[in-house]
């Protein structure tokens, strides 16, 4: 039984991948696209051991003008867009801000108009609580919620809100051209989700998927993972004067599963009640001191991880953390998963794929996933 | 004697051909790229018939990703570029984003991309108001001053927030990746201005060189001039309910030469002074009511021009001013033009000129430019 088609863009990723399982095994088709410039198929194999199903991979890179026509082309059942395709890394996009231009606001311009040529009418976007920026210049507005006005504070979070402006002014523009042609039918069918999510964390409770970054990770939990695994030797810890119970940063760590969860919510939302255009926070609302998170992990490994004090890093705020009242009432969303399972899901899959995606899983991994 | 070499990208188009002409009187030498897609090549002909002066002209559409390379390869002199390559209807923004998204901010972006590989370092962007939005929610920033916060309400402001965002994204990487290789002469060469600029409007006072737009016009002294030469019946005055002295909404009209010299005088800003990215508002100062606006273009025609009052326009608000002090502290720039000037010119060239660019201009006109 099929729920549905969708197209999964950048669906080889870390959150992309994720979702993938999450909508196969919901019932939906999916075909993944991806330009695999930091991810790997073999992510769609594990994908296929966990769940018995297989997503469809074709090769596209987003700024490429003709890819996402022959795949709409190729499946005229797609009715729904799931958009990772982007670049990702705050302090890369400092340095080279064109390159996040063009993937990411080209790129989405270029499958917005991909979309509309074919009719393709729902996209799920993966936004990002960057598009807040300081969120505590709204001291009334901690944990975020929706409704907080948007100040991305660098390049990275710039694409982000322009991404969103464009979905935003599309989706409203379809339904307001279909409603003056007289056609209210069409335009219901035109909808868009912006998930702004907190910090995704954790991998497969079966050890065999997880995130697999190529080059050096900038979050928190891959840096004290490879503390763990003796890649590198202590953890910094930028800033023990923040205004905290214990003077470190305060995040809202979310189990990638959850959030995996809350974009096929997201989904099914939008084809169940057509809503336009709408954002969700996906957070758990509880957000975690940086000490609090060494500890947490520190237990999974079962020994304490090494930490050194640096100085704050600019732009770094003191407390983002989400409020999510929005996807629990609309979406029935709720994070089921708690910090410590996350912790312990990274470790199992860090420890038993030491090469990530470019080796085999462990046998006996495997064998327990057939019980 | 050349100032240097420019590229004017958009440059037959209204603005962009009053600062072509800005540039050459100035002893810069131009290349005009276009698309020709709502202007004339024929403007550069009345440029030179004013000025004695010629700029080089390539046709160019700015989402081309060949098209600048090939201008900048055949001219390696340029090192700055003036950007108005862009659609400019509000209105239509709203039915057709995409086509705003995909010229206004992919084909900055492009442009951005072709700048950096042939290292032309300084950009002057064709912004606007509309990037404030609804600036009474600031009751204490009227007239506006650059620091109001941005806010556009309509996709054509966003696609301008957006490229503002990129540019000064993309300038100041370049100077931080120069200054990190410790190149400090390289990072001081990348520079921006964000000009936004109010109603521009009038003509150019010897009668041969104006706005010629195809289509319904949608500003105000274009769609009176319309008015008084009898192609439209009356004006529609959207609205008599606004909180000014006579009820009807109050704009900036800033005269197209004086806009014009704006750019000029930023430009040589840039060059001089390497300011790095910065915004400057490109207005009087003074606000004029609509209906003051008929008053002064009726006083130019000779008679009064008819209008009726119709129901306010949704997104229309009360008050946009221009606080230029800016541009005059540190631009040394000062309007010149009166309104009544502007409503002359306009009508000078309104009268003598029906076909716009698709007639040639009056044989006395052009004899008294001999003069």
């Amino acid at each position: 039984m099929s729920a549905g088609s969708v197209l999964v863009a950048g669906g080889t990723g870390y959150i992309g991948s994720f979702t993938t399982l999450a909508l196969l095994e919901a019932g939906y088709k999916v075909v993944v696209t991806d330009n695999l410039y930091n991810s790997s198929v073999e992510a769609l194999n594990r994908i296929e051991l966990i769940c018995g199903k297989k997503a469809e991979f074709v090769n596209v890179d987003v700024t490429d003008e003709a890819g996402f026509d022959k795949v709409f082309e190729a499946h005229p059942d797609i009715d729904s867009v799931i958009h990772f395709a982007a670049l990702k890394a705050v302090g890369e996009s400092g340095e080279k801000p064109l390159d996040y231009y063009m993937v990411n606001v080209y790129g989405t311009i270029n499958l917005l108009r991909s979309m509309v040529r074919h009719n393709v009418t729902n996209i799920v976007f993966s936004s990002s609580a960057t598009v807040y920026g300081d969120a505590t210049r709204f001291p009334n507005m901690i944990p975020i919620p929706e409704e907080c006005p948007l100040g991305p504070t660098n390049p990275y979070g710039n694409t982000k809100f322009a991404v969103e402006t464009a979905i935003t002014d599309v989706i409203n523009a379809q339904r307001n051209n279909a409603i003056k042609a007289g056609n209210e039918a069409e335009a219901k069918k035109w909808n868009g989700a912006l998930l702004r999510y907190f910090n995704p964390a954790g991998a497969h409770p079966s050890g065999i998927m997880g995130e697999d970054p190529q080059g050096v990770p900038y979050n928190l939990l891959p840096l004290l993972a490879q503390v763990a695994t003796g890649k590198r030797e202590k953890l910094l810890v930028f800033g023990d004067d923040y205004a905290s119970h214990d003077g470190t940063a305060i995040r809202d760590y979310i189990h990638i599963l959850d959030l995996a969860d809350g974009h096929l919510k997201a989904l099914n939302y939008l084809r169940a009640n057509n809503p336009g255009v709408r954002a969700w926070n996906l957070g758990t609302g509880k957000g975690s001191t940086v000490y609090e998170m060494i500890r947490a992990f520190s237990a999974a490994v079962g020994r304490e991880l090494p930490y050194e004090v640096a100085p704050r890093r600019a732009g770094d705020v003191l407390n983002l953390t989400a409020n999510a009242n929005r996807a629990t009432t609309e979406l029935g969303w709720t994070p089921q998963r708690t910090l410590e399972q996350a912790c312990e899901d990274l470790w199992l899959w860090t420890k038993n794929n030491p090469q990530g995606y470019r080796q085999q899983p462990p046998a006996e991994l495997l064998a327990q996933l057939k019980k």
